[in-house]
C-alpha cells in the first residue's frame, strides 16, 4: 500500500486486538465466552464442515464463482441455478437456498416470485439479498413480489435493508407482521446502488422491523427470521435481540462479492442451523476471516485469495470468539 | 489447515510418490514409460502449447473465468459464446468445442440442441459436460436431445456419467450404437445434483457403454469417442480400452470448477488429438497439477491460483508420466 | 517458467528498463516528464483514487468478476447491469458507461441499441469494447446500430478496430464525420474472433478515422473521443494525436480479461478525465502493473493476483512516467 491517502492504509487493523477479540468483547460489554449463542455459532461451523450441506443459489453473474467458492470454503457444497424448474427440482436436496438480485435478466421478473413462492409453500428456508434496492423496475417489481413469501434471512447494507423495509411499508410504528394493511410503498424506495449510502446504525430500526415482519409471515412451521446489515460494524437481529459485530477488512469493500458471498455463507450455515445463528455465524466468520487476510494480503487482489483460505482454515471456535456486542 | 477434521489435512499427498509417479506406474501395472500413449499425450500437451488452439465453449456461469483462464494455461486460446449465430459462426475459426449445461437459461433449450446438430453436421468434435445430469426439466430435454446428435467426448462426475447412460438407454447388454431402438428412458435418471454420490468404478460400465454409443454414432468421417470419469481415481476409456488415473488432490473439490475446466481443457485438448488421448491427456494434466498446487496451497483460494500456475508450467514429459493404469 | 518454448520466459521484461521508465521515454522520443499530458494522467490516477467514481457496465460472462474487481483496484466503485431499466435507471449515479459485447444473449439485440440510445440523449460518456467484432449477425447488427449513437472511446485489439472501422464505412479518405454518407459497410466485416490478427500499428488509421467519427458524431456539449488499440505496444489516438504505449507483459495475453478489464477502468478514468487522458492514464496504469506483476509471478494463476494488487499499489507518478511515445 503505497499510497498514504487509501483508507485502508490509513486505518488498519490492530493486530493485537484481534489477536485477542475476547478481550474486545469483555471491554465493550461483548456476549461472555460461555454464552450459549457462541457454542451455537460453533456448533453451526462444526456442522458444516462434517455435514457439508448443499445450498443452492440464484445470484448475480458478478460474483458467482466467489459466491460458490465461499460456500465450499466454508465446508458446505454449492449449486448454482437460474431455471424455476432447475431450482425448484433441487429443492429437495438443497437445505436452504439463497437468491440475489443482481444483474436482472428479463425471465427473473416471472421466475423469482415463482421460486419464492415455491419456497413458501414447501417452507424452504432461504436468503434474499436485495442487491441495489430501489433500482429499477424490474428489480422493484420483484422486490415487492417477495413481500408476500418472504425470506427466512435478509441481508444487504445499510441502504439496501432501509430501501425495502421502506418498500414493503414497513417502519417501527407498524411491524405487526400484517402482510396485507398497508400497500408497498414502492413510490418511496431511494436509488442507493450497490454501496450503502447509510450508516449501519441507521438501518438499525428498519432491520428490526424487517425481521419481525419476516418472522410473522414465515409459513406456520416456522416463524423465525433473521436480518444482517453489512458495514464496518455488521448488525444483525430476529426483531427482538439485535447485536453489533465489528471487525473485518476495510480492503472487503475493494474486492467485489464480499457481501454477496457472505449471503451465500449464511445460506449455507442457515442450512443447520436457525436464522438469528446462521446470521451471527457467517458474519462473525467474514470478520475474522477479513481481518486474518488483511494482515496477509498485499493488495484485492491476494486479499480474495487470502479471505477463501481463511473462510478454510479458521477454528469454529475462532469464529464463536469474534466480538459480538448486544445493542 | 489448523482444522484437523478436515480431509485434505487428514490424508497428505505424498511428496516423494508424487515426485516419481513412474514408480507408481510401475508398482501397480501402469502404462510402461515407453508406452505409444505416452508420447502421444506428450506430444498433444506440446502441440497445444505450440499451435494455441481456439476451443469455444459454450459453459455456465459459475465457471466460465476459470474455463477460459484453464485453457489459456494449457496453451490454448478461449472464446465463449452463447448464442447459436456466434457459436456457429465461431466453428470455422475453433478447432474443437465445449458444452457444459450448468446455470441454463431458457433459450438454451433451443439453442443447444440447434448448436449440436451443427456441430454434428460438420462433423465438429465437441465435448459435453452433462453437469447435474437428471436434475430438471429443460436440462433433461436438452441432454434427451443430444442423443440424436451426439459429442465427441463426454466428462462429467460417475453420477452424472450414470445418469446419462440410463437417460439415453444405454446399457452393457445395449450398447450397439443403434440410436433409434431405445426411447430416451429420461424416467429413469436419478437426481444427482451437482456432487457426485457414485464412484467412478461403479460408473465403469456406463462410461464404456456410453463411448462405444458415441463412437457407434459419430459423424462417418471420424468414428472415435471417449468417456472420462472425474473422481479420486478418473476412470477414461474409448469404449475398448480403459484406464484409471490416481492423482490430483482433494482440494479440487473445494473450489468449483474443477472438473468443468478440466473438461473445457479436454476440449483443447481434442484440438490437437483424438479423443482417448485429449482425454487421457487433460485428465493427467489435471492430476498433477493438483499435486503440484496442493503441495503450495493454504487453502482452497490459494490452491486455485497453484492451480493455473501448474497448469502452465509443468512439462509434458511430467504430465506424460502420470499414473496410468490399464484395467 | 520451465518451458523454454513459452513465449513469456523467452521475452522477459528487463527489470532496469521497467524500473526507469522515463529512461525509455527520454531515448525513444517519449514524452517529456513535464509535459502536461504526463500531469493530467497522474490527476486522473488522484482523482479516481479520492472521489472513488462510481462507473457502470453492461459486460461478458468471462471476464465480468475481474471488470469489477479492477475497476475496485483503481479505486473506483463497479456496479454491473444488463437490463435497460436497470442501466438507464443507473445512469444518474454512474459517471461513465462500459458495454462490452461478448457472451451475447437474445435479448441484448435490442436491449443494447436503447441504452446506447439513452446513453445519447443524455450525453453520457461511455466506452465501448466490440469484442470479436465481426463475427456473428447478432454482434454485427447490435454494433452497426451503434454507429447512430457512437461511444465516447473504443477500446479493442487491432482486428477489432480494424473489423469495426470497416462495418461503419470508416477510412482515412472518408470520416468526415458525416453519419448518414455511407451505409454500414457490414459485409465487409472479418472474423476476427477474440485474439487479434493484426498488428496494432496496422491499426492505427483505421483507429485514427474512428476516433474522428466519434468525435464529429458525439453529443454537441462535448466533442471529443478517444480509440485505443490493446496489444505488445498500444496505441491511443484522439483523431488528432496519437501516441505509441510500449509495456505490459505477454503474460497478459495468458490471462482472460486484461483487455475486457482494462477497458472497464478507462470507463472509470472517464468519469474523472476526458477521453484522450482516460484512455492513456488506462493504458499507462496496465503496462505498468502488467510488469509488476509479471516480476513476481510464476504463472498465470499467480499473474492475475498481482496483477491486481499492482493497480492497488502503483502510485499515480509511477502510472504517469510509463512510456508514452508521440507517433
Amino acid at each position: 500500500m503505497s499510497d498514504s491517502s487509501r483508507p485502508i492504509s490509513s486505518d488498519p487493523v490492530d493486530d493485537s486486538a484481534a489477536g485477542d477479540p475476547t478481550a474486545e468483547n469483555s471491554a465493550e460489554g461483548g456476549l461472555p465466552a460461555a454464552d450459549p449463542i457462541r457454542e451455537r455459532i460453533a456448533q453451526a461451523v462444526r456442522d458444516v464442515r462434517e455435514q457439508a450441506p448443499l445450498a443452492q443459489s440464484f445470484t448475480n453473474f458478478v460474483t458467482i464463482n466467489l459466491v460458490a467458492n465461499a460456500q465450499l470454503a466454508a465446508g458446505g457444497v454449492a449449486a448454482m441455478s437460474f431455471l424455476p424448474d432447475d431450482v425448484i427440482g433441487s429443492m429437495s436436496i438443497s437445505r436452504a437456498d439463497y437468491v440475489n438480485v443482481g444483474t436482472l435478466q428479463p425471465f427473473y421478473r416471472e421466475a423469482l416470485p415463482r421460486i419464492a413462492r415455491a419456497y413458501h409453500d414447501a417452507a424452504h428456508p432461504w436468503v434474499l439479498d436485495p442487491v441495489a434496492a430501489g433500482i429499477g423496475e424490474t428489480r422493484t417489481a420483484i422486490l415487492a413480489a417477495f413481500r408476500e413469501t418472504p425470506p427466512t434471512i435478509v441481508r444487504g447494507n445499510a441502504s439496501e435493508i432501509i430501501a425495502l423495509a421502506d418498500m414493503w411499508g414497513l417502519n417501527a410504528a407498524d411491524t405487526d407482521g400484517n402482510a396485507t394493511d398497508a400497500a408497498p410503498a414502492t413510490s418511496r424506495h431511494r436509488p442507493a446502488g450497490v454501496e450503502s449510502v447509510d450508516d449501519v446504525d441507521a438501518a438499525a430500526p428498519a432491520a428490526e422491523a424487517l425481521a419481525r415482519f419476516l418472522a410473522a409471515n414465515a409459513p406456520e412451521s416456522r416463524r423465525r427470521a433473521a436480518v444482517a446489515v453489512s458495514g464496518p460494524v455488521d448488525l444483525v437481529t430476529d426483531g427482538e435481540r439485535t447485536f453489533r459485530l465489528p471487525g473485518g477488512s476495510a480492503l472487503m469493500t475493494k474486492i467485489t462479492g464480499a457481501g454477496c458471498s457472505l449471503g451465500g455463507v449464511m445460506a449455507t450455515y442457515l442450512a443447520v442451523a436457525d436464522p438469528l445463528i446462521a446470521a451471527l455465524a457467517a458474519s462473525a466468520l467474514y470478520n475474522r476471516a477479513g481481518e486474518t487476510a488483511q494482515r496477509r494480503a498485499h493488495g484485492p487482489g491476494s486479499f480474495q485469495v487470502e479471505l477463501l483460505d481463511a473462510l478454510w482454515n479458521l477454528t469454529a471456535d475462532e469464529v464463536a470468539a469474534s466480538p459480538i456486542l448486544p445493542v
